[in-house]
């Protein structure tokens, strides 16, 4: 059988009704980066992003700290005798830990917020003492926050808008030149008074406080992004060059999740829902 | 020549003149563990006791902290979610550092202040990201030690009492349940609210604050500590042995430091002014 | 519908047969904390105590060990130059882990045992060269039990007692003033020599080891333990709060299981055995 | 002895001869931090600028490593899968370990080069394998700056000009898109193609690589700096606030060395001979 | 019902037809270590010897590194001013990371290569910035290993021949002296150049690289691997010997895939088509 | 003045009369790497070869300890479950230290057995928890020694022979197939049973432990110990071809003590001695 035109590649249909409507169109199979995804849940051609946005919002927010870029003039890990900048990141996902990791790196005084045990645990027996886990709720966010030099959201809900845990009322609490990254920002973000920015523009401040919220972070570092991305996506594609679209489907259930369109419909629910589209599964039209 | 009767041990005359008395009436070499000096100043034959002292005081610290002993009932480790203990370390020396390793191996988040930048520079070095060095100060010791769980005091000046860096109105502000061990105490304490107790009766409470002031602490382990100050007495034992008192205090320095009666005569500058003699030189005598 | 009382904390009803009689006769809606449990058998509200015990296990042998409780006078983690006291954990799952964690932080020399080949190669990735994992038997237990300062029971088997794997024969073998804590005992603990204690009397001494066996061991440290506990229930809770337990049950398995009275009927198996009434599905009647 | 006027800061007077001038007219006593100097040749009051300064240097190279600056687009730490930036330091005093600390921190695969074994030996004990230590030489220079993605220039040596050991030749190797800071850049640079910046333009490009040589780079830290600045020199300034300057200086050499003016002379070797002065030795005047 | 004899050990019938026959003839029970594997797909009894055979292959290519045996001189970890060796491992799997433990306690510079990405996550997570990750393909195994003084052959596919990643054209770019180990040799190799040795004879050398493949490495350290092989046997031996064969078959999934033959016939589908026999599963003869 | 012919290397004249009588009769200067010491007492040219040499001396003995080279088969690092290999190190200087490092990186657990308690406590900051330090004495050695699967002899005495602190009786004491590796024994060894080998004839075996006494170890990383060494002795050749020696000498002690013959005089005590001339200081020479 010939399968056609396929297109791989990040799609966001449901934002783009006009080239979900163009694909369909032209019977082009669609499979979607954002939509692969494992048993568990797990996003694995969004996880390189988020490792690289994770790592890079540290050293983004050590840059704005300085007096120059309007920071209150803190080194994160201080100096030997001086007290090192403390940093809060809200969610210990795989940004919260990636931010985790340069944070610590840095010498800085991190606290990770998460609800999830396991992860709780991990990250303690990763970093043995030189970070504090702590349960995130209301008051624990407030504490962390209030006191931080930076503060990083990296609450990300798969398909769904991150939670505003980050109140305006506690980003007053901040010290004025403090610094927040919320990395979660292209999906809402978990801060109240987050918006989206771009690489041209990154800031503003409210309450005295530093806002970077571009919302494509890993594009700052595309050498490193495309690599990292690349080594994700090779394998989804290899199995769609060797076995053909429907084979590959029909064998993993993560790249059958990534189809988007096929054979003019749309096989992907929420994306059918959101471009007011008939919903047709895909295995019923690959028999 | 004969050299008479030694005695190698603690002596302490400057404290016990009886004794000195004693020892200058029947011409006993008197070669006392806490003179013996190097060129630097460091006291080798304390040092040993200073290590078990300072790493003793974090595991003392952690089981008043109990509820049953009086404590708040805070596990100094804390668990993933759950906030550490804080401890406050005042002083970076032997006890400093012994007392830092301890709380650090627990998972405490520790401060530990010093105004000497070797040695803060050192325990970051040796801790990269698990402690927070402080140069301390008036306004630094004052906040680790209103926010801490324990406050260790650990600062010991050669040949004097120790400064009371720690005010009764800071201990006010520390949480009631709260522990403090003072490692210094039998050196006058640098906690205003400390004095000495013992192993029977270990602990005093001041503004709900426990105080454990035991004197002797490695006595509590005298299993680890004969064996420590066995390592740290013996090459000096034997080079008595071997060489005899005079040569030996002439081809070290440290030793001849430790010569405090002999002959009949004082021969350590301080402990004749304690006890009211007079001082002869050792080299003078020993020709 | 109106869902009637709900009670939600530990009930122990196996233990508790007059308090699952009433709760029958009320109709009160018992979901019992230590009956939750994850699909991979986990007990998710049990884990935060077994942290804490851990934990705590190694601060309370730490200072049993001193002179002054009867101990042999061992400084746990030595001092430079004089040996490190030896601690042997007996089980590698939550209680032990955290155990190694405190033990390996004091400094002491550690033996691990447990006979889950992935539990041991995570210990080992963890604490690198800093611990000795052993595949538990009956010599490697004899081995590491005669040879130890300290040995910490730490075998839990859910819903089951611990066996007996620390034998008399082995404790006679310790030197005297060693110290067992035995974490497992209020499962009936996994030493032979121990029996239950409580904080007021904590101790027992057997063939000259100091036995510490107190069946509650979190509760001296309360303010962690709480928070700890919280962190745990607070989902459970707020999702049988939000969804009624009906749907909450029926969404979430772990927390079914913990569904032990409902409408006057028993809905835990092992519950309605051990009280001696009829076992109704929590399915059937929640329809 | 009535003491007049002392000034106490950094004074800089080789470069500011009018300055000089007006000391030595108004007979202030001119107590310079840039030259207290410790016997073995370190300047204490040097020591937390360097500090500051090389921790910062790897946060400002990270920034300009990002597109958006101009950068290559790397992000030093990589994500798992992706290399690593590279980072050679030439330099292994102050600046450059503390810079490594950091490069180390942010997960770089480091090089630093210095000539003194025992510099190269401790910073292997304190990066266990975390970074590559290389004797420096023109081979190793131009090999690890030719292969670098970013170049911190980090040998500063006390009263001279650094050598120009990063040639203009190796530069041009660099790929475009790496950045080179020179932390040394306001005593000359050890990098053939820098020449100071300020922080309101602090960048240039040679050959394609961006070069930041600010050379006052702990001014956009201030917070920190200032506080690092202060432990360092309270010390100082306490003593000669309590002994007097003459007393102060004949007690502490390394004070000593600081004195610049006294008594409308100048009493500092080089200083004299920078402003064309007569000098008179401090010890001659202050009897 | 009796059971009959069991033979419980590695068997490796497919190729050791005669063995087979041998087996069905006398209607012994076949269960071999290298078919029981986990739901995951994990064979526990292998994993044991993989981790031997991956820690023992570094300190093999250490000792062949050395002049007297061939290599180019080069010490795994240099010292403090020297460059260290470097390791390229490929694969990241059990034999990888204990090969990289090894080369990384050693000091040396190691890139492991892997596709799996959570492989390369927890990796990056358990030796922080001591190791390169690096996604494996063409281009970067082929830059990893030219450059390499040691390349770890670790690509282990279960049941089936490990592909030739690393060609003749690689090799050929390595400079003389260099050692290759192939773990993975036994199953064919993943490295071109590679062909089984024994201990007797070990090494053979094509291009000037030394190749280390013995099929059997962990007979060289017997001790230590029996332990480790008993470890592992134990628990499956102990279920046959409580429950026999029937029930442990039918209560373990990964045991039951064990069985090879059984009352005559062969019950492992790739055994009966090796040896060209019939294929009756055990759950139809067990009834 | 024209100087002459200088020789700049190892010489070890004492145990070359005929080529001290040469140089002395062709009037060359000769200066002798081994003799060239530091203030205090540290010999910066023979420091490398002991690093080289301690790192190596681990790497040794773990390929003994294999099978097939008479070894008792078992592998430092042990695996997870299984106990590690146990190794003694007498020595905590260069050589010790640096062969801790490998038996730590192995996984090996590690005694090391000093009498300087600056070195014992450098040594657990550094390896905090990974390693055993103790007093060296009879008792701590016999222990050590009779339990090792590997010792390593790293006592070296600048200037005399090592002591003999592993006697014959404890090595009768150890297990047949363990591996002894005296890295001292080119200076007479400090285990009784040893004497020097090369490296085509390296073991011998005593009480059937294996003794590795290769004198000179380097050889055999000949790659990693010249550039080892040159790093070392460049900076003396570079003050000797800039100065002259003359000039070199005065400004740099421990470069005079390198002056082993000058001016056909012996110009180093111990050297004169040793071959019999006539010692003449080179000061008094150089004028």
């Amino acid at each position: 059988m010939r399968e056609g035109q396929i297109l791989y590649t990040y799609l966001h249909l449901a934002a783009a009704p006009k080239l979900a409507e163009e694909l369909l169109k032209r019977g082009v199979t669609g499979v979607a980066y954002e939509t692969i995804e494992l048993d568990d849940g797990r996003l694995p051609l969004l996880q390189p992003m988020s490792a690289v946005a994770g790592r890079m919002a540290i050293q983004v927010a050590a840059a704005y700290l300085e007096k120059e870029r309007g920071g209150k003039g803190i080194l994160l890990g201080g100096v030997p005798g001086v007290r090192r900048g403390r940093v809060a990141i809200i969610g210990g996902g795989i940004v919260g830990q990636n931010a985790a990791r340069m944070a610590i790196g840095l010498g800085a005084l991190v606290n990770i917020l998460d609800i999830n045990p396991d992860t709780l645990a991990y990250v303690d027996d990763i970093y043995q003492g030189r970070v504090n886990t702590l349960y995130s709720d209301l008051l624990s966010i407030e504490e962390s926050v209030s006191r931080a030099d930076v503060v990083i959201g990296a609450v990300l809900i798969a398909g769904a808008r991150a939670p505003k845990l980050v109140t305006e009322a506690m980003i007053k609490k901040m010290e004025p030149g403090s610094v927040i990254v919320d990395v979660a920002v292209d999906q809402g973000g978990c801060i109240e008074t987050c918006h989206p920015t771009t690489h041209d523009d990154p800031t503003f401040t409210v309450h005295g406080v530093i806002h970077y919220c571009v919302a494509n972070m890993p594009g700052a570092v595309a050498h490193t992004s495309t690599f990292a991305l690349n080594n994700a996506t090779l394998a989804y594609g290899v199995k769609i060059a060797d076995q053909g679209i429907v084979a590959a489907a029909a064998n993993d259930r993560a790249l059958a999740r990534g189809l988007n369109t096929y054979q003019g419909k749309v096989t992907h629910k929420a994306v059918a829902a959101a471009v007011n589209a008939e919903f047709v599964s895909f295995s019923s039209l690959a028999k």
